[in-house]
């Protein structure tokens, strides 16, 4: 992770999740072995990817007991290959057993971003272009996975509707222009926040610059309609392109200029990266 | 939905993506939009699937406002096709801004799991084998998830790791074999419990039936031992298969006989459905 | 307890009922003693019983205090008898005096339930059968309750609603009859639960066994009528018989030869086991 | 109830019963009953007993369903005896099955601590002893169970360690002695606290007095002693006995004069009152 | 309000406030009022100043008691003077009693930061320049109380650590310079944020425009300092002055043409605004 | 703190405060600091006051991180004085940065209350008058606040409307007067509660200690009054005068004779206490 501030918001998430999957214990667990059994297990990688998720993979264990130890052989962000033993977790047998699918729930979703994230960056090599992801999250994971996106080397747009200012057409409609729909949200937002508008034509791109705009997406434009937009632009605000990309389509765009590319795809549709525990033994 | 008793755990998860997405307020509608403006959006399908999680949808708007409409154009679990016009949703236009994307995000996920799910029973269409999901759900969304299984065609699982009895490896080697490790599970687990075991060979198949199990499931077997393994069990036992089940690979097992496949990619790697609201009026 | 899972259910528990007891503080104690004072306490039994939730009660020192030690001279099960002095409590007084209620409190009450328990399957004593619980638990305390019964000598019926299926009258009557309302359960239900029946008379057994149901419950039926009804199923389902068991009336089925006997009374009525914590000194 | 304000105490405590009962969806009801049912169910008691918790019984049905309508057919605090219908409960079949045990599991342990404490009040009938409770509650239903002891005639004690000052024998002895732990009390509790001291002896009753204690509660002395407590303090402070009152012992102090008996029975070892729903039917 | 999105955030912080002072019952007024009474209050202001969190003062009783009526005789942000009726609100007078503390000492607290903030706004009366509030909130009120700072005419600065981008003197000494810390900063936060940095002397200034810092804040300088600071950037970047602004020295910095003036004193001290409820009659 | 026992309480509004300010990490430090730095920072004092709160802030940077050490050069309750230095906190620099604000928030506001009430306590030194604080909190952390009015000399009132008693003119009227009020008072409530009323003339004092009340508040009566109604009262009952009592206008009362004197603006317009984190260094 990034530092040690924000374990204060994922650790409700990872308590909720152990909650949901022992409502009262494990049984089968519990069944057959009534007292502690030191152990070990190895995570294992299953295919090629990006592995991010690491500390959230240890707090799990930790959060069932202090006392399992996760030793790492590969840094978050680190390219993975199938084969690779990644880490070691060691402790009471009974808790690598209980614990090891929620474990591996969180570090196999964010590393599929991670992984997703890194492919699609990869189309844009060379570029000077940014990849971002959108609010198009996971209800409730929103903060772990726009930190897999960056782990995977993109950067993040706004985290949700209070943190950031989008102006879309029906909010330019509702206040009369381009202009006006600026002017209102400087007034109104904290002075912080960068003022975004949603353009679809040229039209709209001139009088977004003329309003002063900090930034200026363009929505689902032709190619040539972008090209001819970054031109009037000139630099005086910062510009996103938006609308369907994927990992199929994104390479497009490289050429184009445009400072940052969004993409919904980076965490609505990523499949996961196969990962596994294996090789469980007493010790 | 199916009754009138789960959105007692529906809505805590429904209200904390809601304030994960408006952490105070949106800036952008409450920054233009000073007063209620009443008006309509269509949820508009955007390609071919399956759609699943229509209540949600509804709630996520009833939670922010009680008097918004949603009138639907089709049923939970209905085929959808690219076009469709799903349903209306009515009320004060900064609603239907601010609560969009966290209704779709919900109704996109579960649609996808629904689709995904239909694709995978269609292969295994005229056997008798039924589609099972996993415990490799998204984190505090299994409730949302399993039940979109279900709406796509899908059977269930156990929920979690209290609600069921899964004997693995690990567990009948800390028991002392299969028999001793049912025993045990027979012994310790709320009598309402269903044992299975996972066996990965045809000795322990045979220690299994013995030991009385309910169910067995084969993991990770080759085509011939699966078929030695049914014709042991011969009805004894229900039978499960798993292991890296897609949509790709099901369709072999169809005329196998067994009693259910088990798949977790159903939950863990399918894409989202793309919907969308649009048209958004005045009234 | 049975292992390191389920203090995460637990611990929300003990924390709401501290705050229940100590809302600000504890007054008295802290009026009088401004600085810690180390000490120990005894941990005494009052009358015969079992004794069920040692590691509850040690967990609501620890939640106060992680420098209170506890140390057990009795274990979790062990009939326990008057004067006994079950266990020492070590560590700063004041948190001795004002976590001393709370802990008995929950003490006590699993203690009882375990002891009415013990006593009622002691009635049934040389039999095969065995004794179950039911859901006329304590709001929000059935965790705790079901496993003290498990301590007791009882065995677990089903957690909730939703994890068990139990046909009654009404569910058939709305399903148009036992074979189709079991048709309907197992269509719908996780595929690892057993699907159980309540009958009330002969032809609704042999209903029952021809639907295949896994468990048939006899509710208030005579003894000539359980009989017949046990030799009419023939093994073919496991039973459990229903209806008021108290410790006065359960010997009388003992030699009935039917698997299970649930008994609300186990967590419904049973008095607490009288304890108490004494001879508070220094050290 | 009492007043427009406690619900806001009480419902979390019913919404978290209702998902301990219910933690997915009630499976059994759902599987059979797709759609909702309009019908009723009576609420019959099947004992003598003084009823409590009808507001209670009502709000479990209203949070799963505002659309259930109860008529009851009965008081508060009345006495109600075998076979008298208590109540009718008219809505959703679904929801009727679905809340029945939970609204039950509150009723009659609510009713059985209102029944015990009635008898016991009634044992001291025409004294001027009043009956009071003590903080030996089922842990998260004080609340409940404090009010169910009220409704069955007897007095509330303080309801927690934050809200009462009580000082025992290790207080004493920490303070130095009855005079100074007074002294402490008074200068650090809030000043509308009454102060109350526990003594053992008639020493410390005279000591108690000259302090200026607001109550003195005689702590498992003789009658003897009692009387002659009681003629020393004349009426300079309330007093209160205490000491493993319960049903059938609590008689002979009746005429002793003591201002207050306290009794851990009322609500750690009543048993429930029996009462059932019965004649579900379609209307 | 602004909006219908926020109640999401505000509604726990008034039900939570409601149980602290609420934390059973109203003792007081349920002990002599047994039933409903119907009845009203008025809303009085007792001083000259700015009304705001009339919505949160209604929405205290509709939590209470949804049958609660407010009608208001102003509207938020609305200068107020001594002995105006502001509203009337009309109910159980039971409710209007249990609620009147806490609705109060929201709306007396709220309107106290809008008429401290108006006050010293009205110091800058005629300037360009804007006053902004500070994370100097009152802990877990922070969303309540920035809104009466915008009520009373200031402007928000950034809500909180994670929304907002500013580089101090440590943040500067480890990155090893200005140019490092803001170019670290724009490749790590969000792309929507902008970059603000604080400086104490001229050179740090100069660094701070060429770096490209989007707001430069002036600290603790002075006015000479300020001004040469002002005419350094000449509008390449947007400025703020902080340093202990108070009522008392604002109105120097006036005419200085900086952008933003910051002030902690408009939440950490500003007095309530004193209010009452009076003449309660029953209707 | 006075004890173990109320960080219970005090926890969840120290981790609530974190979440407030740190939604999801502190972009910040987080983007110039990617790994831990050892260092110090000191706390200091930037005007005359009392300290309050010390244990408080401790908690904030230990919530964090449980390696902070924070070393207290003072003691709560201790006069400090601009300049002074009255703690060291030594960690990793992140957290220091990253708790400050919040450690400050809590420290500032809780020994604001405590500098306010000594001062007002002062003004009535030498006379046997007490000083009370009322309900007038800040929503959420009264049990801070009353704690803080202690550390400056104050006394506590009621916490609550549940945990005392205050008879109001609403609530006499209700009752139809003085004695029906304080007979139904102490029929209902708890019996370790004092019966407090609140009169407004000679008349209603001579009912009040007619009718046994313990406390009797003299409420914005004259000088002249409240001396005749205390000759009256006669120490027949603990009394207190409230009204508007402010710094300024309290030592007029000082002769008067009375038990207590209650003022709101302890807790309600008291200004935060000046202090600073400072001299931030590696180790």
């Amino acid at each position: 992770m990034n530092g040690p501030t924000w374990l204060l918001q994922a650790d409700p998430i990872l308590l909720s999740a152990l909650r949901e999957d022992i409502s009262s214990e494990d049984v089968t667990t519990n069944a057959v072995m009534p007292t502690a059994i030191p152990g070990t297990v190895d995570l294992l990688c299953k295919e090629e990817g990006v592995i991010a998720g690491l500390p959230i993979f240890a707090r799990v264990f930790a959060l069932l007991d202090p006392e399992v130890k996760v030793t790492f052989f590969c840094q978050e962000g680190d390219a993975v290959s199938k084969g690779q033993r990644l880490a070691v977790v060691q402790g009471d047998i009974r808790v690598l057993l209980s614990g090891e699918r929620v474990a591996l729930n969180f570090l196999q979703r964010m590393s599929g971003i991670a992984t997703y994230t890194r492919a699609v960056a990869d189309r844009l090599n060379g570029a000077r272009t940014k990849l971002l992801d959108t609010r198009k999250t996971t209800p409730n994971l929103r903060l772990l996975e726009k930190y897999a996106v960056r782990v995977g080397g993109g950067h993040n747009h706004r985290f949700n509707l209070s943190d950031g200012v989008l102006l879309k057409d029906n909010h330019i409609a509702a206040a009369g222009g381009v202009k006006e729909a600026v002017a209102m949200a400087k007034a109104y937002a904290p002075f912080v926040r960068k003022i975004e508008v949603e353009v679809e034509n040229l039209d709209m791109v001139r009088q977004a610059v003329e309003a002063g705009a900090d930034i200026i997406m363009l929505d689902n434009m032709t190619h040539e309609e972008m090209k001819e937009a970054l031109s009037l632009i000139q630099g005086r605000a910062e510009t996103e392109c938006s609308g369907n990309m994927t990992l199929d389509n994104v390479a497009a765009l490289a050429d184009l200029g445009v400072d940052y590319i969004s993409c919904g795809a980076l965490t609505h549709s990523a499949p996961i990266l196969d990962l596994s525990l294996k090789n469980l033994r007493r010790v």
